[in-house]
């Protein structure tokens, strides 16, 4: 599959402020990069730093006045998605050193809260089917109704709330996954059937000795995911962070596949 | 300075369970192993992993019944520690990307909640000197009281209820410093002056084009700390998680200064 | 039936201070006290003051040194207790002005955060079956667990772990009624088949002109029940507030039915 | 001084829906009411009750479609507002019994966090002199800013961020009280100079025998209030609560001295 991607970004500054931006697809075996191009406009130059697990690059920039930022590319998805039921759980003590800050909770990811309830409710379960169950009961319990959560909503918000968006649905996947003692991270990345369109999060797991997405929302297979960038939860893979005072001017995300 | 280490842990497990150990200091330039020696009883094998920043190692193992370990080093501390009131501010959009991660909240540091705070009341300080102001105010302001805290208590517990331990005294430094929008991180460590004689935990903040140690208890300068592993908070670096049940049975840690 | 009560408290006190003690059985029409004896040692005077709703009362002293308390007494219960699920609900805007307030989150019942999973779980009940399915829930959901919980626990905390004490239980069904439009409040009570022997705290709901006792751990029916006080929850209701510091030196509590 | 009040509510419902009201000036001793006209269209009856503290009342009402609400006062303030400074604390062990649940933490309010910053700042004041300081320490650090706050945001919460609205300050001035064992409540209040015009809320301490008015935002002084009604935090006082959804039509709030 091969997806187009355009973003525009437009904030007002009044003064020179640094903002940090994580918008470009990731270059990896599973996703190629046919064709991408970022522009600034009046911003004088900037510095590509590598993201978190050396997976995509965020982009470090200091502007002022009307901040514009257009981005568009072509990129190729070329990813064996397995069904998430067949991949086994890898024993703790052979978990890569990698893999082991995945385990741990995070700011929106409180896991350590969530051991008894995954074990009386997921406990007869192991790896890939213990995931895809969590998956299948919070598609079918929560709704998803934007503009419930705010950036200080937690997946244990969430999870007694029942409702939120794509990065509340991953923040539940990723807490209850490390509850079960399955290394889960947060992905931001771009998917063709998010609805409204705009940038998408999903889970990824580490089974079978590999990474593997999954979206409790259900709006898009792992088959048809760019993936941006990876971290402990949002608070890692924002797409944008302002370290000072901007006024949103505009925003839009389009995801088309050929 | 030469610091002498020995550890004795002794945990009853009623099942074969998974550990994960992270207590050996850590070979680095500004601290060199001089000797070493880690010994498990009845243990058949282990997997030492590197740990979060490649910085130390942790230790997978599987043990059953008595799980007892010891741990003996010495470790040379050549640490040049300058007055962190003399350190620069790296401008944001200079941050390399392996530093952006500790500028973000995590666990036990919601930083994003206190930006407030740190600009009305460390906002006309930049760099070292505003992180040498914050730690002194707290370490004006709150009191060293063991048994306040437990493994749920963040910063923002700590910061209303101005009490805690060294784990509560470095996260309210790292997350304050990250609400200042310079990088910080959590260090569990060894250090001599500690009372009574434990593991100990301070902060590192990312200045001058280096990451530098703080302790805000005032227990430990940093020419006499030997670094464990570093990472976000203390979810990262807890010198044993139990993936199961255990119950403790004995617990020494001695630091000596030769 | 007849109940047989004896308590003993001890606390070694530093230096003058006030305690609000809670825990003499109240008088009600639905029990009778035959007979009541409260004897403070070293105490030169107290006043006993009406307790919330003027259900009960509260005793306020002021003590130093070892303060101790024994309270005996006989209460005859005498309560209908209908079967929870035959009751029916009172419309909202038909209930009582002094109910209003056991409608609302309070600080351990935070029930505003539970109108969503409350009306998903149990919104095509009403009324006393709605109460008897969500006491059910809670009863085969959740762990009585001494030692999980402490002071700060709320009912959102023991909801996501599942485990907890009385206190817990009742929070938590507090919480859940509350959601569902139900006035509820928190009982401190005696009851026989307590274990191990110790106060004990049961939830009260509004349904069908009048207060209800429900026990969400199944240890106490309503008939063998003796209430001490009632409030929004646990922070209204303590068996004893201590006013400064103390060392706790002996308690018991016996309940015993003739 | 006479107030007059005029306010105007207006939502929209989709379906028969319960609704409290909480608007009308109480009339009590220290203000009286001089003319008080409450009106609703297409509302077939209503219930006045009392509400918390049968100070004021409640009105519940079942509305559908198009609501609308008008209500206009013409309220005397006869209040001796004494220097706050000056009134002494009331021993604890002389309390009255109604003024005891004012101790104890609620939703908003969780008094039981903030010993040890009450005792570190203002432990060496009592009674007013000590409110004073607390008011005046919330009316410097903390910046009046809409928007920041919402349904969920605690006195903690507010005390981190030290930012908020009049609600936000009345609740961290009764959290600092309730932690100096000073009885404090929450006012819904009308007052003349609040900017801009709305419904406003002050907290009230419990001091030489009476309860008395103190607003840390600094807006309105306790001569020109008109007091709704009290209770525990905004979750007892707020003016409308409705069960069930509705869609906002128009608010307005006039209220001008004679």
């Amino acid at each position: 599959m091969i997806l187009n991607i355009d973003v525009h970004l437009a904030y007002q500054l009044s003064q020179p402020t640094d903002l940090l931006l994580q918008i470009e697809a990731a270059d990896l075996d599973d996703q190629t990069l046919l064709d991408s191009q970022i522009d600034f406009f009046d911003v004088p130059d900037f510095t590509r730093v590598p993201a978190d697990e050396a997976l995509g690059n965020r982009i470090w920039l200091k502007a002022d006045g009307l901040f514009r930022c257009t981005y568009s590319a072509r990129v190729q998805i070329a990813r064996s998605a397995p069904d998430v039921r067949t991949l086994e759980a890898v024993p703790l003590h052979l978990l890569p050193g990698d893999t082991v800050r995945y385990l741990m909770p995070s700011r929106y990811c409180p896991s350590d809260e969530f051991q008894t309830f995954v074990a009386a409710e997921f406990g007869h379960l192991r790896g890939g089917a213990q995931i895809a169950a969590i998956r299948d009961w919070i598609y079918g319990a929560f709704s998803y109704v934007p503009g419930v959560s705010n950036a200080q909503t937690t997946a244990l918000d969430s999870f007694v709330q029942r409702q939120g968006i794509c990065r509340d649905f991953a923040h539940v996947l990723v807490t209850l996954a490390r509850a079960a003692t399955i290394p889960a991270r947060f992905a931001s990345v771009y998917a063709p059937g998010v609805t409204p369109p705009d940038f998408h999060a999903v889970a990824e797991v580490y089974l079978d000795g590999g990474w593997h997405l999954v979206d409790a929302t259900g709006m898009s297979p792992a088959e048809t995911i760019a993936r941006i960038g990876v971290g402990a939860d949002a608070a890692s893979v924002a797409f944008l962070n302002i370290f000072g005072q901007a006024d949103f001017v505009a925003q839009s995300v389009s995801v088309r596949a050929e």
